[in-house]
């Protein structure tokens, strides 16, 4: 315990199966299936302005997430919520970075060398935020492509549950930087938007703002996205957008947790209104943040009491 | 290095970018992209006998995965199999299970937050042998089902590039389970066989031994099989297997190097033969293992030698 309460913590805090530590020491054993079979799933929540986005949604996605791939770990959702509060305090960051992570484990010998022998446990850290792209990014517009490689299929692994089987994703992201870009969409294999690494895509389309049915996460900050419509009164849709469409759109932008909403100012060789970001998408990335100042959605951190 | 002359290295020794410790220690940081995004390519190499098989052929095969991936990692070919080597002396092991993984490691703060600019590194370790199905089972041949869930499209992860996208695999060992049945062979969306949860697969039709040309993973104890139909005489091709000419198979077999080449003896609600291995597969699989401990394509493991 001394060990425990020595520690720096500024840096992030992790808790494993029951035991917390500073994320350095954090680790995965490397004949763990989480990390072998890539035979695990996640959540993140993101902490800005000292509170919690979403939490209780971010855990009620992580638990589905867990029941689908049939995983039951120890931890209830009351004693998860309080492990990722506990270690935000422990770090004192303001913003930062919250991940749940459910791994499968691995059988012991002597089983059948199936998941169904192994023994899922969670394993979750916070770190300082990350900005999936920087500030002055955001500003000017991501510049993005739309990828060669398509989007793995929902029917082989389903993207509603939220994984690390980020392959086409990593092929995506090196076409975009050869193309001298920094983000990639992919699309399905029928030629149809689904997402791009580690984000929504939403495109603006006669003054409508749609995102895909399927093939992409149901993004927690994509449903704010859809709140802050309704709020403002922008027509807003869920449909199909093809490839020429997307091409065509008057505006274009991301959202993810790492990121809030993210416009993009060009896709491929063309340039997106003045080369900066749409009405639309800045008039929702500033209300987005200035709600979150304000308190939406919030689950307020307290600080000063020392974690257990 | 006191540490590491006491440790016990029965159970497993590993190495970790240049550094040696008993496989219990051995772990990944839960924020490398490697976990994170499964970005990471390995391979396994079998020790049997006291003798690596195909060693310089599964560092090659791998050496090509990480040139797909853009990963180059400090070690050279020759420099990988000294670590290889060295790791199963230091164990003791005369039958072991040796992977090498390649990851890709986490780009620092501050630069952007992109794969090209993370530093990929090698881990390594040799384990107690495993089977992937129990000697019994083998001997009886193995039940498995045709899984419902299709495998992830090459277009979007190539299985030539060893993976631990397993998402799918993984989802189809649940239905064998469901099922009664031990494992499950994956079709493509066309309908086509592509590979089982840790290896390949191949039929026995009117004779000849086919095995799929895409989808699938190019695996050495294959190209071992398709070496000893040569030898033995047996007719032998590789052509895309539709799921009825698959059901309707005289023989079934699959073939990997945690469990050389391993009948089927049930295909769902079919018995194939007598509820035993086929006559092919039950040939294949004896010569295989004579050949194994006659020393074909193997590197031997000199015992006697301290590692440096």
């Amino acid at each position: 315990m001394d060990l425990v309460q020595d520690a720096d913590w500024s840096k992030g805090a992790a808790y494993i199966d029951g035991q917390v530590m500073p994320v350095a020491e954090a680790k995965i054993p490397i004949t763990d299936w989480g990390y072998r079979r890539s035979d695990v799933t996640y959540d993140v929540v993101g902490v800005y302005y000292g509170s919690f986005f979403r939490l209780d949604e971010h855990i009620a996605r992580f638990r589905r997430s867990m029941q689908e791939l049939r995983m039951e770990p120890k931890e209830s959702d009351a004693e998860l919520r309080q492990i990722l509060i506990d270690l935000v305090r422990r770090t004192g960051l303001r913003e930062a970075y919250v991940a749940m992570d459910c791994l499968r484990g691995r059988p012991p010998r002597g089983v059948p060398f199936h998941p169904a022998f192994a023994k899922p446990y969670i394993a979750a850290f916070a770190i300082p935020w990350v900005w999936l792209f920087t500030e002055e990014q955001q500003a000017r517009g991501v510049h993005a492509i739309i990828a060669k490689t398509p989007r793995i299929a929902p029917e082989s692994v389903d993207p509603t549950v939220k994984n690390f089987h980020w392959g086409d994703l990593t092929k995506a992201l090196f076409e975009a930087e050869e193309a001298g870009a920094e983000t990639a969409f992919l699309l399905d294999q029928a030629g149809f938007l689904t997402e791009g690494p580690g984000y929504n895509c939403f495109a603006v389309i006669d003054g409508t703002v749609v995102s895909p049915p399927r093939g992409a996460l149901l993004g927690q900050t994509r449903d704010s996205v859809y709140e802050l419509c309704q709020e403002l009164g922008i027509p807003h849709d869920i449909r199909p957008i093809s490839k020429a469409e997307l091409e065509d759109a008057d505006e274009i932008f991301m959202s993810t947790t790492a990121g809030g909403i993210m416009p993009v100012s060009r896709l491929g060789t063309r340039i997106l209104g003045n080369d900066r970001p749409g009405p639309i998408s800045a008039t929702l990335r500033e209300t987005f943040w200035k709600k979150r100042e304000q308190g939406w959605h919030a689950t307020p951190v307290n600080y000063d009491k020392a974690p257990a």
